[in-house]
């Protein structure tokens, strides 16, 4: 368990070779595992093999050419449709249609998906979580055809690795760690939280290529910039009113 | 790995035996190990074991004792302050108070949050994750001093179990899980999904109890209620706002 965690590398390169279907389920059924609120389930896996619609997700992935090449995509998904239909169908009267549900069902979706990613590494495959999905939700959404009630929140791709990365650094445990209570961090706790990243070759490498300064900026000017934040962000919120998430809100 | 995933049981009563540093830090840095949105590590973890600190977040989780009994309570949060901290400090202008990041953050959290769960349980630990505190962030954000920026999304409460529960029933993976695309579910598809849950010992002393026709009717009209739904719904976005990540919206 603990080696799988702390062996965890992105794989963004995957051999061609198919995933077998009692590994897909036994990882699968790990995902069903997680906690869950209340125990209703309120999320979907939606598990991609066919060609055709890989490329069709692929699209959504800015073209990562991992989301081609992987056997198999996963979309986890908040879900309160079937429960409300559930709900209908035994004389029950849902009300799910609201923010808090839709974050109820991202949080049921977000821990299956980590269970997901684990049970598939401890089965020799490799993941990558893929950023691009709550940006591309709305077109995800037609490709999959889901309906109202379910939003796609995360993706993975799970196949056997043809790479082997090594670890990514990580900022030291006293930099995302706080003892009781939350305490803010001084210019001087951020140099040296951030100091071992900062030091390293790659983000040397990083500054001249991209020729920045700090690699802070590559970060507000080249990877998350603020037009595209501003624009996704109110996508996002869109796609979740049209899913029906916002019917108790204006 | 799979063991530990296929054995875990949600705890709701605790020894008092405290957390040894050690394994404490071991179970916190497989937190870290977790995917993180462009490794920009978008959460923070608070560790509360002070005694008075447990009893005023007890009270936000409805008092539910376990809070009280686990010596150790991580809220999980979702966290662009340190983050933006560190642009600000390295000439470059941060732009992620709105809604997208947000979500990125507490995606973040939440997979960090899993990794942390399976690595307690891994360590003989169990954990349980704490239901309200989406519908009390606002008092968890005074009771543990977070910043603009840091919003709390997930608690799990931490230590030795005193009790031995029994798996918990799942539905079975069609219910769960579609193939290539959504396939809505039919009043047909439906019955058959819910038909072990329904029948379950469990559910017909729930249904004794509750003086309740059916399990769906628990969920509606006890356990998450309109009104309820409605109020918790608009205070988390209120909260969202309140804490700065609405900046892009109106």
């Amino acid at each position: 368990m603990l080696e799988t965690i702390f062996k965890h590398r992105t794989i963004r390169k995957y051999k061609s070779t198919p995933i077998d279907d009692s590994i897909l389920e036994e990882i699968l059924k790990a995902g069903t595992r997680a906690s869950t609120t209340g125990n209703a389930q309120v999320y979907s896996m939606v598990v991609t093999r066919d060609k055709e619609l890989r490329k069709k997700l692929w699209e959504t992935q800015f073209k990562q050419d991992m989301v081609r090449e992987a056997p198999v995509v996963i979309t986890f998904c908040a879900d309160v449709n079937r429960f409300s239909k559930w709900c209908i169908h035994r004389n029950a009267d849902p009300h799910y249609h609201n923010f808090l549900w839709f974050f109820t069902a991202s949080i049921d979706a977000l821990l299956a998906s980590q269970n997901v990613a684990l049970a598939a590494e401890a089965n020799g495959l490799g993941i990558c979580y893929m950023g691009p999905t709550i940006y591309m939700a709305r077109k995800i959404i037609d490709i999959l055809n889901l309906p109202k009630g379910v939003v796609p929140v995360a993706t993975l791709v799970v196949g056997y690795p043809d790479e082997e990365p090594g670890l990514t650094d990580r900022l030291p445990l006293e930099g995302v760690v706080h003892y009781e209570t939350y305490k803010d961090y001084t210019k001087e706790d951020i140099d040296r939280i951030y100091a071992e990243k900062e030091a390293l070759e790659e983000t040397k490498e990083l500054l001249l290529i991209n020729e920045k300064e700090t690699l802070a900026q590559i970060f507000t000017d080249n990877r998350y910039k603020k037009d595209d934040n501003i624009h996704f962000s109110k996508e996002l919120l869109q796609v979740i009113r049209e899913q029906g998430f916002m019917g108790d809100e204006k």
